[in-house]
């Protein structure tokens, strides 16, 4: 049983050794500078700890895996576009470094390299594993609309939240293991539990990042504490103290979330006071607990000896005591 | 055996039938917009048509047929936010009538969509027929690469134009008659048969379109002819023209394409009278022909009874005599 460190290393390799045309440039230069940003590489790790959590050969799930990877990196550059942003991982995105076209059109081949991989998996997985994939596609794209149609909306509740951000992240997760698994041999049921684990994992992970965003130790961060707060970004922690701040309380809110005229900084004070008040953190990390008991509820599910497990609960565990 | 016009009935059957979410509404409305916008459907139906000239069963093949006219149009929202162009088919594009997000996101979903469709082929053929759709796929994203680098260049040559037609327009209609070759049972000889006459009877038609742009009957033509002309699109004609042309007129020629105070219709006549003294039509109406008698060749050396390939026969002269 590998750890992750060893299965890192795998996919650091692939992705090494993942071979482009080199014509046309503009077209296939992007896709090179941004698989070698860097990043966890959680997904093709998930994927391949998966294989090995039911005893399949590594060998078969590695392009795969690497596919998980690629369609990942597809969705940022098409992101980075739609969200105007600059920067992805401490470097230029694709569309300011060449322009938005290039992100249009490098973004377009990277979904087709996705598949080309996934095919090369073995043949008699492909049926299945082409299902999971594209069905796991479209919601990312469905996760990606909703995320753009609530900057507009008021009245996003916490379900809505929690619906948007399993289809924009958490899905991919789950596909990402249920891929491996499948070519691992997983039973149909182990399969369904394992992508579970990584859809809970997902959710979990993601209220984490909300709660870090606004509770962070700056030194440890890595990126600026108070960022959504700052954006008025719809997390978890602002549609919880939309929904329960009454009276006063939620005047005071309204006014925050509008523009005035306090420093950026003293809106996040004025923002977490009100969040002191109505124990929004609380509510947040009970919603994350939650989300991460499912997760091991399915993890428990599979019929596999316990000790098999460790490796995938140990980068769950490490997944929720991050500080950045 | 069917005629194209009942193939095109059958076509125009699943578009109407082809179900999708109704939520995200911004995602998915967008597809069905741009499915009913009309066109030809000239990919499906070649997809059918090439399925029945094997004797296959039509109804294995109306999935994967209509993934060839799903991915064609999602080629075409993308292509229209990068050309910036407001109107498609008489009608607002996508990223006008909603925004370039919208265009954008919705234009993944639908390549996604196209390969859902693709994967309800089969499976015996599902490793060959995904192996030459996302070849294909990615061809498409070439060529459109090159037909955007191509805008800056003023040394493409003949053959690099060549190329980047096959690349962005040639190749689906090869692989529409190749993905329904293979349903229809067709030998790997004769499928790439089908693909190539596929391919030739494309970079014909491509050829003709810049011919006509040029000579069309302006009342028949149905948009500006000379189009290409105003807009110094590098076409056969106009690299041709650029390649040929020496001394004075070498000179009014680079003249005409650089800014100047002439209307836009005196520099179509002036620009026509230098390709009249380069005959430049004749040498485009050879390179049609030359890759038309191409496509003639690959169309008859596919083992099935002639007779059996009539309808084939009588699209492509059909493609040929067009006025528009």
């Amino acid at each position: 049983m590998k750890q992750a460190s060893e299965l890192t290393k795998l996919v650091l390799e692939q992705i090494e050794s993942y071979s482009l045309p080199t014509e046309p440039a503009r077209l296939y230069e992007p896709i090179s500078y941004i698989l070698t940003l860097g990043g966890k590489r959680m997904r093709p790790v998930l994927a391949l700890m998966a294989t090995e959590l039911f005893g399949g050969n590594l060998e078969n799930a590695l392009k795969p895996a690497l596919a998980m990877e690629v369609f990942h990196n597809f969705t940022l550059i098409h992101d980075d576009i739609m969200d105007e942003a600059p920067i992805r991982r401490g470097k230029t995105t694709v569309h300011h470094k060449w322009d938005q076209n290039v992100g249009i059109l490098s973004g377009d081949a990277m979904l087709v390299k996705a598949y080309q991989l996934i095919a090369e998996c073995p043949s008699e997985f492909l049926p299945q594993i082409l299902e999971v994939f594209s069905q796991t596609a479209l919601e990312v794209c469905e996760g990606q609309q909703y995320d753009m149609d609530f900057e507009d909306r008021l009245d996003v509740e916490i379900e809505d939240y929690i619906n948007m951000i399993r289809l924009k992240t958490s899905v991919l997760l789950g596909c990402s293991l249920k891929v491996g698994a499948l070519i691992g041999g997983a039973s149909a049921e182990d399969a369904n539990h394992i992508y579970n684990f990584g859809q809970y994992l997902g959710l979990a992970f993601q209220l984490q990042d909300d709660i870090l965003d606004v509770y962070a130790d700056p030194e440890k961060f890595g990126k600026q504490v108070g960022g959504d707060i700052m954006a008025n970004k719809k997390t978890f922690m602002l549609i919880t103290a939309l929904q329960n701040a009454k009276g006063e309380l939620a005047d005071q809110l309204n006014k925050l979330i509008n523009p005035n005229d306090l420093t950026p900084e003293a809106k996040v004070e004025a923002v977490k006071k009100i969040y002191a008040e109505l124990d929004v953190r609380g509510a947040a990390e009970k919603a994350m607990q939650k989300h991460y008991d499912i997760a091991l509820e399915h993890l428990e599910a599979i019929k596999v000896e316990a000790a098999c497990k460790a490796p995938l609960l140990a980068l769950a565990d490490q997944l929720m005591v991050r500080e950045s």
